[in-house]
């Protein structure tokens, strides 16, 4: 087990309707010694890649995308959601399906931060059904730039949002891949990364 | 003049309205080795202090925050906006009136995540009329915690926030103060710090 899976062991807690909180470290408390690990690693998977721009979107995901971009030494760009479209200037647009909220949103970047050329790391603290990640290639691909890679922190394999990016080539690293939980006992399976 | 206010000449751009544009480093896209030596000065501000948590504003803060966390070795807590509350658990709520959006927001911090003792240090990229930060020192003293200190990337010298706050005793760390800003020449006048 790497320290993700030892740390979601540790502090994750299984909710009905295969919800995992982990609202104490990862996503309303920041644990951000965790993430410069996280950052580490991700520097470390991604180091033959070239790999110039980190793409997040808002909030949660922002943490971990900074943190990681220490690492690689380059910016963040952090798509916003917006309900309404009031951003003046120059926007990519894409849309954006909610699985815990139930809701679809508009994410948008600046045209101005994304280029033909650009090399870009899609960061992410979740990945479920892939909606969000699914947006923001959209978006990387209307810029003209290259997908250099896909950084998730936890995936739930259970879902088909991973198997579906690495069906379409993407090289998706997700630090810690679950399998399945139970409610019952809280117990969390992990998949073999390897 | 110092770093932040040296890259604010460089690349900030004036609008109508009294806004700056800092979305090329700040705001939108984010230069994370500007932030790194943002939360290494906020280490030095604060170095007499002691400070175990940062609290900050989703979305813009939270980069900023937990870069700054890495210097200061604390965990970050990012307050929530939410329209509507359903959130699970026990959480303490202020009100935060947006000055770009004219809109009032709830924010909401979970009940675990500030307890009486916590010295607990504000964070955020602007501070205009100091609402966000009013909601947020609110919220701190809810929990029993105290306000260890609050560091600001960018004041706006010309709108009231920053000296209600001085007043009110906070110690308040702007690493930028805008005095005054000309949309017709482009200008930024800054406060002396010192």
């Amino acid at each position: 087990m790497n320290f993700l899976e030892k740390r979601i062991l540790a502090d994750g807690i299984v909710k009905e309707g295969n919800v995992l909180k982990v609202d104490s470290f990862l996503n309303h408390q920041l644990d951000v010694e965790l993430f410069n690990e996280m950052g580490r690693e991700w520097a470390r998977l991604f180091k033959d890649v070239p790999v110039n721009k980190i793409l997040t979107i808002e909030a949660s995901g922002i943490a971990i995308a900074c943190i990681a971009a220490l690492h690689f030494k380059v910016p963040v760009v952090f798509a916003k959601k917006a309900k309404t479209l009031n951003i003046d200037g120059d926007v990519f647009v894409s849309e954006v399906e909610s699985f815990t909220h139930k809701t679809t949103n508009k994410v948008i970047v600046s045209k101005k931060y994304l280029n033909p050329g650009d090399n870009v790391l899609l960061i992410d603290d979740f990945l479920a059904n892939g909606s969000a990640m699914n947006g923001l290639t959209k978006i990387v691909e209307m810029a003209g730039a290259k997908v250099a890679g896909i950084g998730i922190a936890i995936e739930k394999g259970y879902q088909n949002g991973g198997k579906l990016l690495r069906e379409k080539g993407y090289r998706l690293e997700s630090l810690a891949i679950i399998e399945a939980m139970d409610v019952a006992t809280g117990t969390i399976t992990f998949r073999d990364r390897n």
